[in-house]
C-alpha cells in the first residue's frame, strides 16, 4: 500500500474514532452498533431496562419435560439457526473442549453464513474454526481468542471486529441487551432430559457451569448437550431446565486431561517463587492478612505459590480467612479442608481436587459470573475481596495494565476475570521485571485493559513498586525492609538490562475491542503490521 | 337498594363482562389494568418479552458491599415509598409473620396512600391491616386472602379488586411484567449485609425463601430483612444479594411456633384415614406406584396418611420414588432418610424436621415457583409428577373444582400451588362427601379455581370419582374391588343425607379475580349479598 493510501484510510477511519477518557481513539460504531466510548472507571451510569427474552409457554413444550432430542444438529436446525445468528458457548471445558468446532461444523454443513461466535472464551482447541472464519460462516468472534485465533485475528483477517469482555462485562453485555443470543449450546458434564444440569459428575466434569448462567437465562433458544445423562432430576441443578429448549445426549463432550488439570503444580522458578514470597510478605507488612480477611490468588505457578505463603502466614499467627475466591485448586482445598477459610467462592475449578471438593463440601461454593463480576448488578463480590492477585502482560508508568496482547501487538489472551478483580480493595501485579529479554514494565501499555488507578501494587523480583495513590500502603510497609521502589525505578532496571525494546508496527485496521465492565470501550486491538 | 337500581347497576357491571371458555362472566379490565380472559387450559399464547427492571450500577452501590441502613423505615424511604407504589413480601411466615405488618405501620405514619399490597399469601394475623385497606393506605391485595382478609374483601369493603393467583401464576405475573413491584420486602432467618439470605438458620427458620425468588429478581428495588445477621457470605444464598438495594436487621421476624409447627400430625379421623388408604389403594390399583415414580401429597391431616400409605406399599414391594415434591414434613423426611425417596424437591417446609434435613440434606433441594410451577416458562417441575393428592372446597359434576370460597360464598382461602399441581399426570383430591352437613360435591362450583378436564379422580369415604375422561385409569381399577361411583353417584349420596343445600346470595360487585396460571381471568369472586 502507498502511503497516500494509507493516509487516507487513516483518515477516513479516524473520522469515526473518538478520544475516550482514558485517551485512548476508540470508535464510535463497530460490526453495524454503537458504541460508547469510556468515560471513566465508575462514571458510566446506565440508563436502560434488563433485556427480556421472550416470554415462552409450558403449552410448547413436551407434557413429561422429556425435551430431548436425537441429535446436535436436530436441536440446532429445531432451534432456528440461520444466517446472521449469535450463538453462544461456553469455556468451562477449556482446551478439551469438543463441542464448540461441532456446532460451526453444521453450520457448515448447513450452508449457513455470518454467524457470531459468542463463547465465553476460546481456546487453542477452536483453531478448528479459522477455515469458517475465513469462508464467512463466522463473521466474527465476540469473546476472548486464546492463541491462534487471536492471531488469526491480529492479522487483519476475520471479517468482523472481536469484542473482548471480562467474565463479568459478558454477563452485564446479555442482561443489558447490548448481545442478544439467538441459541445458546450448553456442554454439561450432567444433566437430564428436562435440561437441569451441572458440572460436578461425569468423565467430563468441569465443576460448574457458571460462564453459561447468562446463556441460559438469556438467549432464546437454549440447547444442553451432555455425556452424561441422568434422570430427572439432575442435582444440584446450576443450569436450570426451565430455561432449557432441547436437551441433547453425546458420547463424549470434552477431552478430561485438557479440561481440567490432574494437578497444579506451584511454580519452581526461584525468581517467580521470590515474587509470590515478596507479594506475600508485602500483604503481612501491611496488614491485609488479618482474621476474617479475604484474598483471590488464582491458579498461575506464581499464585500459587502465594497461597502456599499465605497459609504459612495464616498458620504461624493463627489466622482464618472469612473466604477465598477460585478458581480453586488442590493448595486452596487443602486450607478449607484445615480450617484456614471458612469458604471458597469458586468462579472454576483448575484441578480434579476442586471438583471434588465442590461436589462434597457445602462451603466450596459455586458462584457465577453474576454474583461475582457483574458489574451492572447492586453490588458484586468482587469488590469485596481484601486482596487479589492478579498477572499482566504489560504495565505502564501510571499503572495501566494489558493483559490481552504482547508487547509484538500480537492478540494472545482473554480479559477471563481480570479487569472485574481490580475493584478487589488491594490489586497486587506480581510481574517478572522482563520475560523473553522484553521488559513487563513499559511507557505506554500496548493495550489499555486496566486503568492504573484501580491497580496498586506491582511486585517484581527486584522489588515493589505501589501506585502513589495508596498512601496508605505506602506508609503501611515504610519500616516494613521490603524492596519498595518506585516504578520508574523498576523499568529502569529493566531498560538496563534488556535495552529499550523495539515498539510493534501496527496498520490502522481495528480488528477488536476491550470492553470496560460497564459496556463502554476502554482500547482498541489493531492489525499488526510488517515491520519496515 | 330498590331492585331498579340493582338492575341498573347489574346492567351497567355485566357491559364490562364477557364470558370466557370456562363458560364464567369476568371483566375485561380491573384496578385500572386490561385483563384477559380464560382461553383454555392451554390456548392462550404469550407474545410478549419477559420484564425488565431498570439497570443498576455497582457504582451506586456502597464498594464494601455493606448495604446496612438503620431501620425498615428508612430502608422504605430510601427505596421511595410513596403513593400508589406496589408493596411485595413472602408468606415463609405464614400466620407467624410479625413483618408485614409493619411496613405498612410505615407506610401510615408516612401518611402513603393508594398502595397495592402483593403478598405471596396473608394470613389471619395480618388482621392488623384491615384499618389500612379501610383509610386508605392499602388500596387493594393482590395475593390470597386466608380468613379475615378474605371475609374483609367478600364483604365488599377492600377498595380495589383482589387478583388471586397460583404460586406459579405470582411468579409469571412478575415475570411477565403484568404486576411491577415497586418495593419488595424479604424477610429471611439468615442474611448477611450485602443481602444474601436464607431461611435455614435462626430463631425465625422458614426452610426457604422460594416465594420471594421472583420479587428479588424482578422488583425495583428489594430490601432484606433478618434477625440474624452473619457476616458475608450468608451460604447458601438462596436470595442472592445481588439483587438486594438495602438490607436491614431487626429483633424479631417472626413468632416461631406460628411459622413452622414443631410437629405436623396425620388425621385421626376414622374417615379421613379410610378415604386416604382409599387414595393409596387406587393408586397401587392404577399402578402409579412404581419404581421410580413421584409424588406430592401435601401437608394436611389426610394427606400425611396418604403419603404413610404409599410408604407402606413402598416398603412391601421394594419400590424407590425417584422424587417426592414438598411441602416437607417428618414423614417425608423420614421416607428421604430410609432410602424410599432419592430427592424431596420442596417449595415449602411444614415442620421443624423439614428445616433440619433441608439443610443437612444435599438430596432434600430447594426449588421455587419459577422451577417448579411457573406455566410461562420452558416446562416445569410440576407437569413431570405422576400423583398429586390436593383438596377442594367443593367439586361439581363436571370435576372443576374450588378451592377459594366456601359454599357460603366468602373467600377465605388462597390457591397456593394447587391450580399449578394440577397439571400433573394424575391428580387425585381425596374430600369428605360433606362438611358441617354441606355437600362438597355439588351442581356447579360457586368459585372455578380450577377445570375439570385437569382433574381425574374424586375420593370420598363413600366411594371413588374417575373423570371419564380417564378412561385408562377407569381401565385400570376395574377389576380392583375399589368403590368406584360415578360422580353423580357420590353427589346423590351427599344430597340424601345432607339434604339440598341454600345457594348464597351474591351481589353484583366483584370482589376478586381468579386467574388462571396463563394470567387469564378464569373466574370472579362476587360481594357475599344479605339473604332476602
Amino acid at each position: 500500500m502507498s502511503k497516500e493510501v494509507i493516509m487516507k484510510l487513516k483518515k477516513e477511519t479516524m473520522s469515526e474514532l473518538v478520544k475516550n477518557e482514558a485517551g485512548r481513539w476508540v470508535p464510535v460504531e463497530v460490526n453495524g452498533q454503537t458504541q460508547i466510548p469510556f468515560k471513566g472507571v465508575a462514571a458510566y451510569k446506565p440508563r436502560g431496562k434488563k433485556f427480556g427474552p421472550a416470554v415462552s409457554s409450558c403449552a410448547d413444550y413436551p407434557a413429561d419435560g422429556n425435551k430431548q432430542v436425537d441429535s446436535l444438529r436436530t436441536a440446532l436446525v429445531k432451534a432456528g439457526l440461520r444466517d446472521g445468528l449469535c450463538i453462544s458457548t461456553h469455556h468451562h471445558f477449556r482446551n478439551g473442549d469438543l463441542l464448540a468446532n461441532q456446532i460451526f461444523d453444521i453450520a457448515k454443513e448447513l450452508g449457513v453464513k455470518d454467524l457470531v461466535w459468542f463463547p465465553s472464551a476460546s481456546f487453542p482447541c477452536h483453531e478448528h474454526l479459522i477455515p469458517y472464519l475465513e469462508d464467512g460462516t463466522i463473521h466474527h468472534i465476540e469473546g476472548s481468542m486464546n492463541g491462534p485465533l487471536g492471531r488469526f485475528a491480529s492479522e487483519g483477517k476475520m471479517k468482523g471486529v472481536g469484542i473482548l469482555r471480562s467474565h463479568g462485562g459478558r454477563y452485564q453485555a446479555v442482561q443489558d441487551g447490548e448481545v442478544k443470543i439467538d441459541i445458546a449450546v450448553i456442554g454439561a458434564a450432567c444433566a437430564d432430559s428436562f435440561g437441569n444440569a451441572n458440572g460436578l459428575y461425569g468423565s467430563s466434569a468441569t465443576g460448574l457451569l457458571g460462564f453459561a448462567l447468562a446463556d441460559s437465562q438469556y438467549a432464546e433458544k437454549v440447547i444442553v448437550v451432555t455425556d452424561n445423562r441422568v434422570p430427572f432430576p439432575c442435582v444440584p441443578w446450576q443450569i436450570q431446565g426451565n430455561y432449557v429448549d432441547f436437551t441433547v445426549q453425546v458420547d463424549k463432550l470434552g477431552d478430561p486431561e485438557k479440561i481440567i488439570s490432574g494437578t497444579t503444580r506451584i511454580t519452581k522458578s526461584p525468581d517467580r517463587l521470590y515474587m509470590a514470597e515478596l507479594t506475600a510478605r508485602f500483604c503481612e507488612a501491611a496488614g491485609i492478612i488479618k482474621d476474617g480477611f479475604s484474598f483471590q490468588t488464582g491458579a498461575g505457578g506464581t499464585s500459587l505459590a502465594v497461597s502456599e505463603y499465605f497459609r504459612e502466614i495464616m498458620q504461624e499467627k493463627g489466622i482464618k480467612a472469612r473466604f477465598a475466591r477460585g478458581g480453586s485448586n488442590k493448595y486452596l482445598v487443602s486450607m478449607l479442608e484445615e480450617g484456614l477459610i471458612d469458604y471458597i467462592l469458586d468462579g472454576q475449578t483448575f484441578d480434579l481436587e476442586g471438583v471434588r471438593s465442590m461436589s462434597e463440601n457445602p462451603s466450596h461454593v459455586w458462584t457465577s459470573p453474576f454474583t461475582s463480576y457483574n458489574y451492572h448488578g447492586k453490588g458484586n463480590f468482587a469488590g469485596m475481596v481484601d486482596v487479589v492477585i492478579l498477572g499482566a502482560t504489560e504495565i505502564d508508568l501510571n499503572f495501566n495494565a494489558n493483559v490481552v496482547t504482547h508487547s509484538d501487538g500480537y492478540l494472545l489472551h482473554g480479559i477471563g476475570g481480570w479487569q472485574n478483580c481490580l475493584f478487589s480493595k488491594t490489586v497486587i501485579l506480581p510481574v517478572p521485571l522482563f520475560r523473553d529479554r522484553i521488559p513487563v514494565i513499559v511507557d505506554e501499555v500496548t493495550t489499555l485493559c486496566g486503568p492504573g488507578e484501580l491497580i496498586d501494587v506491582v511486585v517484581t523480583e527486584r522489588g515493589i513498586a505501589i501506585n502513589p495513590l495508596r498512601k496508605d500502603l505506602l506508609d503501611a510497609v515504610k519500616n516494613s525492609g521490603l524492596p519498595v521502589k518506585t516504578i520508574q525505578e523498576l523499568k529502569e532496571m529493566a531498560d538496563q538490562i534488556c535495552g529499550v525494546p523495539e515498539k510493534p508496527v501496527f496498520d490502522d485496521q481495528i480488528i477488536a475491542l476491550v470492553k470496560w465492565v460497564d459496556g463502554t470501550v476502554l482500547d482498541v486491538v489493531r492489525k499488526v503490521g510488517e515491520k519496515p
